[in-house]
């Protein structure tokens, strides 16, 4: 059976003008592999409804599960959660349950729950919360799509509280050599292997490491024992 | 005038798969800024010919300038040569310069310009190539689409071949002020803000330092004077 599949949208203006550096897809793609979950596609587009909303259509009708990053915060830039319930055609308001979270914790923090945090608060209708241990302020869940926050933390700790919910595959097992040739000399005895091994995924990941040329060569299949048989054709192919 | 648009398409099951981190999108994200060119949208594929080409069409009907990344090696994964000449119709074989530059590359290394080697010599008919002063094999233009390879190295030296033969716009100045209060106290006194320069882009990017809350106010304007002004207003909202 194939795997479950996955796409992420990264929203925010700050990756597209090269301000800060994306680091929560590299976090969400290594957990989906290890859960059995392809990720099919990674968009970032900027803090612009339209586009935003196209986007949330375009990966949701495509894929099982669409994970979302950045847009949830207080201020007049955050605009995720009104773009995710357009998107699905739900209402949007402060929900109670939300803000209950939220008024206990700016409580016992001594901060006031002003109006910028309580849009913190406004979910989707029919959508459920994300734990969010770190900083209170919950994700959500709408249909098929995980809307979580941008900083990493955050978005770690978001992705942590909903992994338990997915339903994974078959984890895809990989291993790696290390050829310390040219690729150009590996492509040639490298596609006879990916001719016998129809059912096994091969990647050749060229590097350049202190004037040495090389190449990863990374295979991968969700069964051990074809894996290891393989694995040692390619060693055979590729002697140290 | 409206600032040129551009797009970007990173190429590659290792993305994907969290096996590697993208270092592409930062590097191109900065160097457009810096041109006056407005990063639109990115988006990661897989090595699959149908999504490469999916995503070119889509993405080269929307902006004036397509820029990928990965997929141009020699080795049987490496297909967006292909796909980029079936995506805007054009034939693909063995190129006569694209082979010359090869050719005289291994002869000088001793190397032999095998069957695989040949491969990164196929170039779309209509094509113009971009220099790879690191490795020579060639990127090339397709209409407004700038085929590029993955390798970071190589990929920021065919980043430099390009941006001479792009039409920049006005760049987009930027001012940040980090004010260490939670984004809820900053959000109000911000959004007053946003509202007086409605021609001044604000953003608003939390982080978390050593149990520090706050964010870095990011403000943009292509016209310096209503930066500066928009800045001193920002510091007098937010003093130290």
């Amino acid at each position: 059976m194939p795997n479950p599949t996955a796409a992420m949208l990264v929203i925010g203006d700050e990756i597209l003008s090269g301000r800060t550096r994306d680091a929560n897809t590299f976090h969400l793609a290594g957990v989906l592999t290890e859960h059995g979950i392809d990720l099919k596609e990674v968009r970032v587009v900027s803090d612009d409804a339209a586009a935003i909303v196209a986007a949330l259509r375009a990966l949701a009708s495509t894929v099982d599960y669409l994970f979302t990053s950045g847009g949830i915060g207080p201020t007049h830039d955050d605009i995720t959660a009104d773009c995710v319930a357009d998107a699905f055609g739900q209402s949007i308001d402060v929900r109670a349950d939300a803000r209950k979270l939220l008024a206990d914790y700016y409580e016992k923090s001594g901060k006031e729950l002003n109006a910028a945090r309580l849009r913190m608060a406004r979910i989707p209708e029919k959508a459920i919360l994300i734990d969010n241990p770190v900083s209170i302020a919950p994700g959500f869940i709408v249909e098929n799509c995980y809307v979580m926050a941008g900083v990493p933390s955050v978005f770690q700790a978001m992705v942590q509280s909903v992994v338990p919910l997915l339903t994974g595959g078959a984890p895809m097992l990989s291993k790696s050599l290390r050829v310390e040739r040219g690729e150009g000399d590996i492509a040639g005895p490298l596609s006879e292997l990916v001719a016998a091994y129809g059912d096994v995924s091969f990647g050749s990941y060229p590097f350049q490491d202190n004037g040495i040329y090389g190449a990863n060569i990374v295979i991968r299949s969700q069964d051990s024992a074809r894996l290891e048989q393989a694995f040692t054709a390619l060693s055979e192919k590729f002697p140290e």
